[in-house]
């Protein structure tokens, strides 16, 4: 494999695993949206900010590696921050 | 830069990274044991504990990338780990 196609591939595989960790908490904030009136198990917010903190230092350390670009981890974390945030409206229309 | 010299390029760059966040962690350990009489701040645990999430997600991500291998990361977090525990007991002591 030539140089240029070396580093597409591991950058593509990084990208990959952060959009896989990703995927995993937007299912955790679907689930959570589908089950609005079990608001009060507070471990799930806890959860979600464990994660959310999670995948930003996966992302960070990325970046930092030269593996992906700023634009592509600030879009991966902002879809979620988005989803996120729609996630805690509901829960306070509802609570 | 042929693929291999990439390659170590790469994998090189990534330790070094997990190691500066290591050794950010490692001053964290050492400043609190220096400081044992100040013991009853329970924010620096949850500093150390959030600190020590964020690398081993670092980690986990930079082995499933496929750039540092897994013995590696183990020794990394097993170093931290030990002075972890070193420090929480002689916070006991103290305590």
């Amino acid at each position: 494999m030539s140089s240029p196609d070396l580093m597409l591939t591991l950058s593509q595989k990084a990208l990959n695993l952060l959009q896989e960790d990703a995927n995993k908490i937007e299912k955790l904030i679907e689930v959570q949206m589908e089950n609005l009136t079990t608001r009060k198990c507070p471990l799930y917010e806890e959860v979600l900010d464990t994660q959310m903190y999670g995948l930003s230092r996966e992302i960070d350390f990325a970046i930092r590696a030269e593996l992906i670009s700023e634009a592509a981890g600030k879009q991966l974390l902002a879809k979620l921050e988005r989803n996120l945030a729609k996630l805690y409206e509901a829960l306070n229309i509802k609570g």
